[in-house]
């Protein structure tokens, strides 16, 4: 019934984003969009996907291979944080925005969804997703306004291990609700433990 | 040229496991297991899976539908821990002992791939792998021995905070090397934050 879907390209090679190419990104792209924020991610098929974006399916599977490549795609471009490093002038005032913010945004399920395709697509591709990557150049960005301020702080690996580790780790697994609380209980741990 | 591959059922769904389609498995399964240890995880596909396993391709896509499926199955399969949870006696081996073994074999490469598909797979499906949930159990019992014990100990959600979740956390998103001073140092600090 099936043949193999193509497999071992780049499902998005370098090319000029304009005309036919691009229109069909988009609107692959925010079909992804509507279906996860509709339905949940647990209901994302690429015929579903092709449907919304009213594309020819044989057009998705031909450029984005399956659904954690097109996933991933998405991810890199829709999904860069565009709230900026908190710079409070206070680390633990930081700290606690950039914790609040992150919480809020990788639990909603169209990011969720696109968090847990990139790590499976380490399987693949080994290395953290481009938003996993500004959220710590984020808390990179906090740690060094701190230090230039002359506060005590956690180094950059500690504050990864025992804040953004914990944080994306409980909420890409699933293991139960990731509350403004829990956040915040991780935020004042780092800073007791590590900010002396 | 592609048509859709299967979504929507389950892969592997409850059979009896004798005849033509356990040897199936059992064949599929080694393939994966041993393409991934030749060659790393990032060259598996399917139809590499099924030349070595000498079946159909078509037999392959029908049964799990994607490599992260497969993958999936392999892992809740072959890959639960069968080293018992460490019990010396003292909090601080048995840690120290959970973690150089965690360590040890979720940074091989067969393990890691499975690791990393199945988090993919929460894409689709919540919740943690079957894997993840028996090293969560290791860690809990060996807890629950220190406890008994009198020993002062951290809680099992801190333990999972900032000993599991970092370690898995590096692992999965291969962010640099994980050594074994790595790890003890997470148990270190562990004991020294929260068992007191």
């Amino acid at each position: 019934m099936s043949t193999d879907p193509p497999t071992g390209s780049t499902p998005t090679p370098v090319r000029r984003e304009g005309g036919r190419s691009a229109r069909v990104r988009e609107a692959v792209h925010r079909a992804v969009a509507e279906l996860i924020a509709e339905q949940g991610p647990e209901h994302l098929t690429m015929p579903a996907v092709a449907a919304r974006a009213g594309v020819n399916p044989t057009t998705v599977y031909r450029r984005w291979g399956d659904l954690h490549r097109l996933l991933d795609d998405v991810a890199g471009v829709r999904l860069r944080p565009d709230d900026p490093a908190p710079d409070t002038g206070s680390l633990r005032q930081d700290l606690l925005l950039w914790a609040e913010q992150t919480r809020t945004t990788i639990t909603t399920p169209e990011v969720l969804a696109l968090l847990r395709a990139s790590v499976g697509r380490a399987a693949t591709t080994p290395g953290p997703s481009p938003r996993m990557a500004a959220r710590e150049q984020q808390l990179t960005a906090v740690l060094a306004g701190a230090e230039r301020r002359g506060e005590p702080c956690p180094t950059p690996q500690q504050a990864m291990d025992h804040l953004l580790a914990p944080l994306y780790f409980r909420v890409i697994l699933g293991l139960g609700p990731v509350t403004a609380d829990y956040a915040r209980t991780l935020v004042e741990d780092l800073l007791r433990n590590y900010a002396r």
